[in-house]
């Protein structure tokens, strides 16, 4: 049994046929299948089987560079809603951007996957990221950084209201006297903010969650904050078990200022895992997979990240003096930084850096076998370095079904991991409370 | 063997707990069931049953008067998609309105849903009806409607130019080489028109049925137009054979100016049943449904409608007269007209008049046995009135069983219904061509 009281929490990270860049182009990946439901409900299954908290999919609102390198998604929550028939327990989580929806509409499609699903939905909010996403949404630029963020935290706002509309209990379905509902159950929500605004109520019950799992993913300064403000997971991407330590400490210290409960927000980082039965043979994966990513791609991809052309460089050297990317660049700003960061202190060529970066998209990258493996999640849930992690499987649905297999039974034999589940909602799963109906309201209004 | 050289089409309308509007007031209503995925299931395993063309899901985008009257709605793609795991041939047809949406998330929406249920995805386009409806989304009025129908004919030629922009086999997945997709196959929309702008290409590459099937529900002068321009099934509501026939030869008759084929657009209006083993159990059954309207709900329905205050009047009287109701409403415009004309040439009480209009919504009623409804069915198929019906059960799920077990099998033996599915997809079952990319582009192009 480990040390902790709590035990640990997994997502299954659905990218593409893999997360690694060149992960479909391995020969066990299943990117036939990409557009296809049976593979999405073979590796559902596959997670469930491994007693997953969720099943996490990732969206972008662009296709792009299609000749070299692999594009387009099934839009996440209609897909969630098909995978919850063929699923019974696992959590069924979508990103859905506040940049390029509408509030009513969110709040409607996430209650409507809570009912269907019998409790099980999460939202992975975000803000989305690309100028290329504004131009498919009619628009001529993204939003900047801050300003999403102000956004996002009134569009939440506004949706969570939503909500509340119903409270539980509303449906009266009194065929005698004609009641439908109890109309002082049911209110307006008459929000009128700067960006958004909405008459309400919401044309749905309240569902069995009380609201979808808020889940946030970035790690900036804003995105911690609204993680701290208004989620109760945060995906993060962390290099190093100490840098992991003080993001932990610095989320859960700042929760009480929003009047919540320490550990009222789950911590989990990305994990990519290349796994062999040996040290040897994992690394001889990794290097197979590492050499699959185009060099094009290496130089197009730290150009457009670093907002300068480097096609004239050889990407045997080092990363030219770029004066302020950070500033510069309008996404993910603290995984530019922690790039950065990584590329000065190792010295590291571009190609090497390029690798390294697409390889596992910033996220931690581990190289090793299946116990070496449990002993790194050991070693940072047992530090309070997370609350767990969310599982990116290089080549899909091989590295989800190696990680079930290899990984999971001697997480569970460890005691850090359960053996059942012993809930039927994502918000049992993750040991997250169901919202009392005006809950964040109040959590904002006593920090405002 | 019927005349006709095709079959007649069948949908199977849901609203709420039935179509009637105390339907869900009926003892065998399975109104309990609104919010639960389960009984959704029942109800397209019947239709399956009964071999329907499609099941079609109605959307409202408001609650309201919850105490008196059935609201709220599960959200109808993420309904269809959990749905088409319960299924195998039925189409799935969602109503989504293109005044409160956006492009991109409805053709990715929807092209998602093919993908997943085998090519059997059909959008019912409306332009939704209410201020309540705008108040949801921000907006402080419904735009008015021919604004609406403007907008929305550049709404759907948006949607379609992002269906096409992934060519049919555009995916090339070569491991070797690492192509991806063939980049001449995927293009840019670079759409910029009046209302909306998108540039494309979309992130799913082109679904089983090419488009999903584009139904248009509207029969006013710009919804015929609409429909003669882009819609492949439009679903009406007509009183009487002889309109029927008048309207179907109008709309077939608009589609050589938009270079289509006459048959290429499927029209079917609404036919709401009570059936009964006998007239007399019938018109007994039907007579219990209309008395549970209850007659504030027929003041409030009439006041709204027609933007008068009625709660002074009696509803054993008439109606007063109104000037320009037509004119005033911003809502369902071809529908008003046919409700006055009914009051005015049958001189109903207002209490008929509610009864009859709430009873069936402006629909056609039919009130007899099962042989006299095979019957008309026959009668307006057989003489042009109609290419099938969207059939609008009062009380769900027992009007559709009732219908699939009764009715179904009369149309069968008769020869103007399948026996069986003999396609799979939605295109299939209702004769429909599965378009060329570009098809609808190059039609309207030779109209304009």
């Amino acid at each position: 049994m480990g040390k902790r009281h709590e035990q640990l929490h997994l997502g299954a990270f659905i990218y593409y046929a893999g997360h690694h860049h060149a992960g479909w182009r391995h020969p066990d990946s299943g990117v036939e299948g990409m557009f296809d439901i049976d593979w999405y409900r073979r590796l559902a299954r596959t997670a469930e089987r491994g007693k997953f908290d969720m099943i996490f999919f990732a969206d972008l609102l662009y296709a792009t560079n299609v000749e070299q390198a692999v594009a387009g998604m099934l839009e996440p929550i209609t897909l969630l809603s098909a995978l919850s028939a063929a699923t019974e327990k696992i959590g069924l989580t979508a990103t859905v951007s506040t940049t390029y929806n509408d509030p009513f509409n969110v709040a409607r499609k996430f209650s409507t996957l809570d009912h269907i699903s019998g409790g099980r939905a999460g939202w992975n909010i975000v803000t989305s990221q690309l100028d290329i996403e504004a131009h498919n949404y009619g628009k001529a630029k993204h939003p900047e950084h801050s300003l999403r963020y102000e956004m996002a935290h009134e569009f939440v706002d506004v949706v969570t209201r939503l909500w509340d509309s119903w409270e539980d209990g509303a449906l009266v379905l009194n065929r005698e006297t004609g009641q439908f509902a109890d109309g002082t159950k049911v209110k307006p929500v008459d929000y009128k903010g700067q960006w958004y605004s909405t008459a309400g109520p919401l044309n749905v019950p309240r569902s069995p969650q009380g609201y979808p799992v808020l889940i946030q993913a970035g790690s900036s300064g804003p995105g911690q904050e609204f993680a701290a403000s208004i989620g109760e997971v945060i995906f993060t991407a962390q290099q190093s078990l100490e840098a992991a330590q003080t993001f932990y400490e610095n989320v859960n210290g700042k929760l009480a200022g929003y009047g919540r409960k320490r550990g009222s927000l789950k911590i989990m980082p990305g994990l990519s895992p290349v796994l062999g039965s040996t040290e040897e043979e994992a690394q001889r994966r990794h290097r197979e997979l590492q050499e699959l990513i185009p060099h094009a791609a290496i130089t197009m991809f730290l150009s457009s990240l670093l907002g300068v052309d480097l096609s004239e460089h050889s990407l045997d050297d080092q990363l030219p003096d770029i004066p302020d990317p950070v500033e510069k660049f309008n996404g993910m700003k603290s995984r530019i930084q922690l790039i950065m960061n990584m590329a000065r202190e190792e010295k590291l060529s571009m190609l090497e850096l390029g690798r390294r970066v697409l390889g596992a998209r910033g996220h931690l990258q581990f190289v090793g076998t299946p116990e070496q493996l449990a002993d790194l999640i050991e070693r940072w849930f047992e530090s309070y370095a997370c609350d767990g992690f969310n599982m990116m499987a290089p080549v899909l649905p091989g590295g989800l079904e190696e990680f079930v297999d290899e990984v999971v039974p001697i997480l569970q034999k460890r005691g850090l991991f359960r053996e059942d589940y012993t809930g039927h909602t994502l918000r049992e799963h993750l040991g997250l409370e169901r919202p009392a109906e005006h809950h964040f309201r109040l959590a904002r209004a006593s920090h405002s």
